[in-house]
């Protein structure tokens, strides 16, 4: 039997989800519990980066991960073999998570003892854009297959993000994809974002993910 | 200047979504134009896989192409060049569509000689697969990049589409992918759903799919 637990998140009954959100990070503060939201398209990465993460960091922090899923628990079972604690989250087919779903998913984890808690979002480059989840820090993955013009498409996701990850860098001798493209799209965008490319699979990068995942941790709960 | 129109469409008024469904489907019964619903993730190559498509069958009938998106124009400008009729939508911020904004789509692009109308929907896996656009058939990608994992993640998106488009088999040695394994999580879903690997960029496999779209629109202007 699987060691972690599955909760079947309830639909939000806030009125004002900014509010929440806010309110949720003064609490975060208060606990000194960092909490990273990723999200990025279905199959760019989430899960493999981070693996890679929690591996570079789980000597350093006590680290607690979020999987929000529509319905399966595959992502929270690859999780739970780092050794990280991880609770799988069911939206009930809803297609992002809002504050209150993240402090019921906070809530279940419980954070006690959590200082760096990352929360995977739905795969879905819309709708967890227009909804913030109380995170301390917004990262998205962008992944060499999906192509260079995907800022074009979904220019609120690259809007909102402090971190973009380019993921799968290791194929881009056989895409189509141009890392300056790409970064020139972004940039327009969110001229602040931090723009880091990896490899989740080979490790290539992560180090500097790591560092800033870090200095951004530390900074929270230690000030 | 391109020559194609920019239509903002709205949110739909109708109580009913899949009442307003069946009426269209009926109107486009009358009117003999055949539309199919192209949905997947961002970047899984809907529009190359139209490309394809259109010079597939551009000599056997007159096609329509409305590019959903939810602000930029390049999908558009990149059916133009195919010689198709197009009309770019513009969501709004909107995750999908529903009938009633179709609707203002197949008004906008005008599908009086329009006999195969393809709506290349919002890339997202969740909540297009919610709503009933209208069409007379569905189809979605899966490409290869995004993992063999994704049906049991995004059940619903599986399980209402007629035919699965496994894309970019091209780079199979590179990704950690069975077709095999896909096609068996799939059919679990969806017992009666065709499922057809091909390459958009090559061409490889669209001869296959071509002649599936050209049986189910026949089938449907013509009986």
């Amino acid at each position: 039997m699987e060691g972690f637990r599955v909760l079947e998140i309830k639909k939000s009954v806030f009125e004002s989800n900014d509010r929440e959100a806010d309110k949720l990070r003064q609490e975060l503060k208060e606990n000194k519990t960092f909490l990273l939201n990723l999200m990025s398209s279905p199959g760019s990465g989430k899960t493999t980066t981070l693996k890679a993460t929690i591996a570079a960091l789980k000597d350093e922090f006590k680290i607690g991960v979020m999987e929000a899923d529509i319905d399966s628990d595959v992502d929270a079972a690859t999780i739970e073999k780092t050794g990280a604690k991880v609770i799988q989250l069911h939206t009930g087919g809803m297609c992002h998570l809002d504050a209150g779903m993240t402090r019921q998913g906070l809530q279940g984890l419980d954070t006690e003892d959590v200082e760096l808690a990352i929360l995977e979002n739905v795969g879905n480059l819309v709708c967890p854009a227009e909804f913030d989840t109380g995170a301390v820090k917004n990262a998205m993955i962008l992944s060499v297959p999906e192509g260079d013009d995907k800022p074009l498409k979904y220019p609120l996701m690259f809007s909102i993000c402090d971190v973009l990850l380019i993921n799968k860098i290791d194929v881009l001798p056989y895409f189509d994809f141009s890392i300056e493209n790409c970064e020139k799209y972004v940039k327009r965008l969110n001229p602040n974002i931090k723009i880091i490319p990896i490899c989740a699979r080979t490790g290539e990068g992560i180090d500097i993910w790591a560092d800033w995942l870090r200095t951004e941790t530390r900074k929270w709960i230690e000030e």
